[in-house]
């Protein structure tokens, strides 16, 4: 059956369900939601659309809708805070699968059970491309609040986990290649790093997750932060798996880390007397001057790459 | 210029303002915008796409901007909240002019500092067709929360002020008439009806937004309040102008103010006791039996159209 056959409300009926938290005063199916807040909340939107962020020949329906999610429970996490609700505003083609959305909402709602949050409104409207706009909103008390602005001379810029693995993954894809299955599913099914978030959030001075590559997200901090950085070539971490598929395709692994994207590890920065207290990978400095600049074998070269341009033909 | 060539930072530097609510501890440019809340939150998203709620044609970009952040705050006012803060989520053409995402901007920033709201996030994607997702919160008094799913029995149904203008004026634009311009303005220029719901909000048993047409929006409050409600058809308030633009077209203008939509009017119900406490024009009575009716001259008809379908061939 199809979208178009089947109604608003029917569709409805199968994607929604009763609100658990019972701050959630009314749920789907009212004008707009009412929730009961406590202290800072923290709120951000993402959207997937279809050939650019997603293909339905590579993910399944619900490998998109747990996506949608992970990507937004990720930008809540990276500024220290714990997603609590989920609005989805979808625009579908008229001819779509019911059982597609239905997938799409079961992804979702996977994701959604695991970090114990709601899905609590939306909308649904038609468009050519499959495009799914996620808001999620969160909490977060003030002292562990992670900001892109608090980085300063002489921190240390840290990852949380190997990174590279979400482009080795798309390129996978894109030139069609068997194997390296593991790599392929990370780029399928990012996660989150929530926990990890959460632990290390109260001894940062600056916190983004890794979407667009280690370089672009290290030129935000350093934007909003007034200052620049200096990363360590050698000292990125990358999965022997990410280097197999950079090497079988003939291109640079390190490009996939700094320019790539889509990892979603966390990259933050600590003061010296911070380090011990969190677990992560040492890749750089925050530096005076404020260029970004990378060194490679004592030798510096400064990184004009702005990583991955949302502008660009997509996948 | 288009948004191709001027790359994400150069456009979110000319589309950014500074937040001035001193609630907004963190606007546009970390992974998660920042608020403080006190009490009840309400949330809600719609979105806008190309060619099946405007058309480049028609609406400025400016307009678009307007109807964008209108149409959202019409469903908080509908609640009874007051709207705070708005999340922006585009997917926009590559090849779009830079000139028209400044303008969009500029509609929306406007119909924002009309409301005393203010956009704090969002993100910006490709995609061959415009969609514009907005999400806005605001906060609600509980004494204020006005729901679907309130009416009793003998409750009265009133709306707001006229309808059928903004059916009339999409109809002007399919069968591009000249003439009517105010008919015309009022569906280009869609308005929420805030500091209206605000003053009644107390008063009211159940209250909505006119967006999809009366017929669906009585449904929806007779679907949530488990009643059912009849419609005196010789009361339905439409103007003088949409009546001649109905005539003109040999369509029936009851058609345009129960099935059409876009009118952002009022729709609530009221007892007895609180009737003389709010202003609005009565249609109808809530009912036990559960059906829909349309009172036409003393005769009942039994209403099975659901008004505006989303999956409907647009505009």
């Amino acid at each position: 059956m199809k979208i178009k056959d089947i109604g608003e409300f029917g569709l409805i009926d199968r994607i929604t369900k009763k609100p658990k938290n019972k701050d959630i005063l009314v749920g789907i199916g009212d004008d707009a939601a009412v929730v009961k807040i406590e202290g800072l909340q923290v709120l951000t939107t993402d959207c997937l659309v279809e050939g650019d962020h997603f293909r339905t020949d590579w993910f399944t329906p619900k490998q998109i809708g747990m996506k949608a999610i992970e990507i937004n429970v990720s930008d809540i996490a990276a500024m220290g805070a714990v997603p609590k609700y989920v609005l989805v505003s979808l625009a579908l083609p008229i001819y779509l699968d019911v059982e597609f959305v239905e997938e799409l909402y079961e992804g979702m709602w996977k994701v959604c059970d695991k970090y114990k949050i709601e899905i609590i409104g939306g909308n649904m409207t038609h468009c050519n491309q499959i495009v799914i706009s996620i808001t999620v909103t969160g909490e977060v008390e003030k002292k562990n609040l992670c900001l892109r602005n608090g980085a300063n001379p002489s921190d240390f810029i840290l990852v949380s986990d190997q990174i590279g693995n979400g482009r080795a993954g798309l390129r996978l894809h894109q030139e069609n290649l068997n194997g390296f299955e593991q790599v392929k599913k990370s780029y399928l099914e990012p996660k989150a790093n929530l926990d990890k978030a959460l632990k290390i959030a109260p001894f940062v001075s600056s916190m983004e997750d890794i979407s667009d590559g280690l370089a672009s997200e290290i030129r935000h901090i350093c934007n909003e932060s007034r200052c620049g950085a200096i990363i360590y070539k050698d000292k990125i971490p990358i999965s022997d798996q990410a280097r197999d598929v950079a090497r079988k395709l003939r291109e640079d692994e390190y490009d996939y880390a700094l320019y790539g994207g889509e990892d979603f590890e966390l990259v933050f920065t600590v003061t010296k007397n911070n380090l011990d207290k969190v677990n992560g990978i040492l890749v750089g400095e925050i530096t005076k001057n404020k260029r970004i600049k990378l060194s490679i074998d004592g030798k510096e070269k400064i990184i004009s790459k702005s990583g991955f341009d949302h502008f660009s033909n997509g996948i």
